[in-house]
């Protein structure tokens, strides 16, 4: 398989990733070489975890895995996107994505009006 | 205006930019502190440029600039996310968006379908 990104000096790449249909985007999270050979081999995404050093299956304690369906790099080779099946929430706080948090034009956080989809104190304490 | 992000050692963040309407990610590209401010100022996406090391105004040569509709960040707060009115085509290939290349599961490219939004050529040399 030829991988021929540009890694960053840590070897990693940043991953976008986008829902499927709604084409939300879920979160953003870092690739090495091996996440990306682990995640076409499998169908399922999984990161390098920069805080704990450690690769990572996304879903691997809370369930919430995302299968991939279409996947792209930009023209500088050095971004990724991952289209997927996620299942239940992306988020570790229990919204369906990373980005529950808008800001006004001033730069003045809004009220988050959505509801989480699962509850992580349930999710994680499984 | 508090822009309490985690910046990295560059002093830059990651800015995802998708399409309002279509939601499709158009490009990702690095703000800092000044960068988003001047964002937030004129209402149209700012950027520093890590290989030209300067502040960047997208469409500053190209005219294809991006008004900000909405604005987000991460559950880490490490990560932005802009919704943008697009003029033209968001990529200096002149594809809609940075991600037209496309990748198989066994990671081998697949063809290009889509068709340029602009001709580079033309667009750059004005």
């Amino acid at each position: 398989m030829n991988l021929d990104f540009k890694f960053n000096a840590d070897g990693l790449i940043p991953a976008i990733v986008q829902e499927k249909g709604t084409n939300r985007v879920l979160m953003m999270a870092w690739m090495n070489k091996s996440a990306i050979e682990r995640t076409l081999e499998t169908g399922f995404m999984n990161y390098w975890s920069r805080s704990r050093q450690k690769a990572w299956l996304k879903g691997e304690t809370s369930g919430h895995t995302q299968r991939v369906l279409r996947w792209f790099v930009d023209c500088d080779a050095d971004t990724l996107l991952f289209e997927v099946d996620q299942e239940g929430g992306a988020c570790h706080t229990g919204y369906a994505s990373c980005f529950y948090q808008a800001f006004a034009r001033d730069g003045s956080p809004q009220p988050i009006l959505e509801i989480p989809v699962f509850d992580p104190q349930k999710t994680y304490s499984k």
